[in-house]
């Protein structure tokens, strides 16, 4: 899911940059590797409510050719907030074990996002028209999805369902067993953040792994970026400073105000937020183009004590990693998001709504500069963006917080280098809700294609994946 | 629950006849004698969308005078289609338990009904209006209830929570632990058909019971029932006969056409159905003013074989006892509803979005004319009265239709000389689900007041549900 920075400042400025930042939303043409047909279904707009006659086209990408139509599973993602085809071509794991369990591959778009949104790019204008976009509808589309395919597909009928899912989406994994046990036969939920949300996990706990992921590379590397947001502030208080740092950093566009050197700070935030999440053992465009292992990388352009001018210089090095590992970058652009595949708006309005994660900093334990969590302002902003106010405890009613124990076929992955690893499940509260621990994984790299850099944490956690959900189509069977 | 005559005539008939008969609706008084209070909580419209910020608010009454709050337990009822109170002073278990249980009472009013309706009494005329009556909103406002009472009553917070409910209110018992396990221990689902839906349960089930029941007190009155129709048929074929029947029947209003006819073989129907669900074996007035075992009453009046016009002045004495038992009605409206305590016109709704329920008949296993299930015909009609179309196979989908055997903690009870008890679960699908069999019981009678006259089936089995509840209330201490 889309990180929104809330540590660093006030809420109400950070969530002003997410918004503002869309701006920078375009599309991106997504090269796909895999062979797979799209197809589209229509869905009710309101699986809630009766008044609504209104329908929408929810895409679906469908790979057959593995498929043992003669009883064979299907494998089932369950949209994140982005484009399917992305996420599609982002979970190899999928491709890789469909030969295997000779499964049919079903990926669905979450609605709202990507070519599945009712009433169109329009509808973002309209909190009326937003009203649907809820993870309850998201299940509910996924759940008769499923029928339809088992009803008209021919061999279908008898096929059990595994959910698989990463991030968001593997929160919608999760959450589609505890909703939909009759639908689905388990989960894979990678790096699924389920506790993520108020009362169940400390708002300081994102920050403090993101922190420690840092440290791993190098303790020097964290000391560095603690100091790097007042000495950005001290520079960024007087016209020169900000033009030594519009230099220093090549940006695009000149800092001319104190709100500008704020935002550039929030996208400093991000994109240490974003590496953390990404810090694959291998080569990547998953959010940026990187290299293997990002944060050492990053970490080595920061390992050296340092302050001042010289720290700030390093720091655009080890930020240049992150923007512009290509080379290709003539400037940095503060207002581009990462990647155009995320719908950050969407993704907004869910965290103005349902998604509410809160989150903090102490300047202690993590590397940002001090900001607690603060839901009042959080929810007069969301308000004047969206005309809605989030209920922060609307998802521990409905999804059951950690009351899970009755629930059965979870896995529940989380690599310890992911910051989102915080509010994931660590340690099981079932008998058969399994949590599968990878000690080098960032997120959900258990998902992502096989690759020689693999570390042994995460072939052995595919492994165990394997084999669980082979027990669960037994059960079936 | 309402019951909606479908079998004897056409869906089209019986469906605007259970809505002309609306009219009828008055308020009733109604005399409790148990002690408890009135409050009411303020509830949002919409749990599933955040674009409509309107709150309604919901009564609920509740009884603190046998509660231990230093860890007492919270019984729960999870109110039906109609005025709470009506249901509280129905449900006498609750208070005959409460004080060994030292448990708070509460009974919670279900939206749209009673005093707890969105937008008033008008949301009647607009399905905008009424887009919110659901089993799913209703269950969230149970949760979010339950929530509030848990962090608002002093010594609440760590009060288990066991739900109670009978009929559609049972169903909601079970749908609660299915959906909300976080936030009760368990369920006492007393006569809930939840697999009274498409492709779970035979259409023709719930009047082979309903018929079954009458022929345990006189196989000769079902066979002249079942002569009665045609009878009628004759006898309303013309003026004159109308014209007896009207006499015969002490009609309040004459009947003037075959569609007058029609709808007073409806309104028999409905009176064997309802007669088959307060066969109570002592004097009651739940739906109306009866004798103890009221089957039995009503077919002593036609245990002798019979035909012709005799057979329809047997049947107008057997009738009597249903409509009449005080005598002090001067004639009989076949437009009147048995009482004004359910609001049938909010289950009519919800027949006609949710809570589709094939019926039918073939007069052989049963006592009424034929009449196939037509949902063709009858989502025509739910379209000119309420502009909805039902979804007949959400209900499964969202409450595991047949898959519930992962689910744990509910008892489901059932009489069997229940016609409900068609669509209940009699047999465990899972390991802590117990069904428990009455076989002298009519509709929830165990969740009725403790009687003298109550046979030893009803007796034990509410043993055997203190025994189970006081299990739940242990492995929660």
């Amino acid at each position: 899911m889309k990180f929104i920075p809330i540590q660093c400042f006030t809420a109400i400025l950070l969530i002003s940059l997410t918004y503002s930042r869309r701006i920078g939303i375009k599309d991106q043409v997504i090269l796909s590797g895999y062979d797979y047909r799209t197809d589209f279904f229509v869905q009710p707009v309101d699986h809630f409510g009766f008044s609504n006659p209104d329908t929408y086209k929810q895409r679906y990408l469908i790979a057959e050719q593995f498929w043992n139509k003669d009883g064979g599973p299907i494998f089932f993602y369950t949209g994140n907030e982005g484009d399917i085809a992305w996420f599609c071509n982002n979970t190899g794991f999928m491709w890789d074990i469909a030969a295997e369990f000779k499964a049919l591959l079903v990926f669905a778009e979450h609605r709202y996002y990507g070519e599945s949104i009712p009433y169109g790019p329009e509808a973002y204008k309209s909190p009326t028209k937003m009203n649907y976009l809820t993870s309850e509808q998201a299940l509910a589309d996924f759940a008769v999805l499923i029928s339809h395919l088992k009803a008209t597909l021919p061999g279908a009928t008898n096929s059990s369902v595994v959910a698989f899912g990463g991030s968001y989406g593997g929160m919608l994994s999760a959450w589609m067993r505890i909703r939909y046990p009759n639908v689905i036969v388990g989960a894979l939920a990678g790096s699924a953040p389920i506790w993520q949300f108020p009362s169940l996990t400390p708002c300081e706990a994102f920050n403090k792994v993101l922190t420690n992921a840092f440290n791993q590379a190098s303790p020097t590397c964290v000391d560095n970026i603690r100091k790097s947001w007042a000495a950005i502030t001290e520079r960024g208080s007087t016209d020169a400073g900000r033009d030594f740092l519009t230099k220093t950093f090549r940006l695009c566009g000149p800092l001319t105000s104190t709100t500008d050197v704020t935002l550039f700070k929030a996208w400093l935030v991000e994109a240490w937020t974003d590496l953390a999440m990404v810090n694959y053992p291998y080569p990547a465009n998953f959010l940026e183009n990187l290299p293997g292992w990002p944060v050492k990388k990053v970490c080595d352009k920061l390992s050296i004590p340092t302050e001042g001018d010289q720290l700030l210089e390093f720091l655009f090095e080890a930020a240049n990693i992150y923007f512009n590992y290509t080379g290709n970058t003539p400037c940095l652009n503060t207002s581009q998001q990462a990647t155009a595949s995320l719908g950050d708006l969407g993704w907004d309005y869910q965290s103005c709504t349902e998604m509410v994660m809160p989150m903090c900093t102490n300047g202690q334990m993590d590397m940002f500069e001090p900001s607690p969590w603060n839901f009042t302002d959080f929810s007069e902003q969301c308000y004047k963006r969206w005309k809605t106010r989030p209920r922060p405890d609307w998802i521990s009613t409905q999804y059951w917080g950690k009351q899970i124990q009755s629930v059965t076929n979870i896995i529940f992955s989380n690599g310890l280098l992911d910051p989102w690893s915080s509010g994931g499940v660590l340690e099981s509260p079932g008998a058969s809700l399994v949590p599968i621990i990878i000690k080098d994984g960032a997120h959900h790299l258990d998902l992502r294609a096989s690759n020689p850099l693999d570390p042994p944490t995460v072939v052995a956690a595919r492994t165990q994946e394997k084999n669980i959900i082979k027990m669960w189509l037994g059960q079936q069977q």
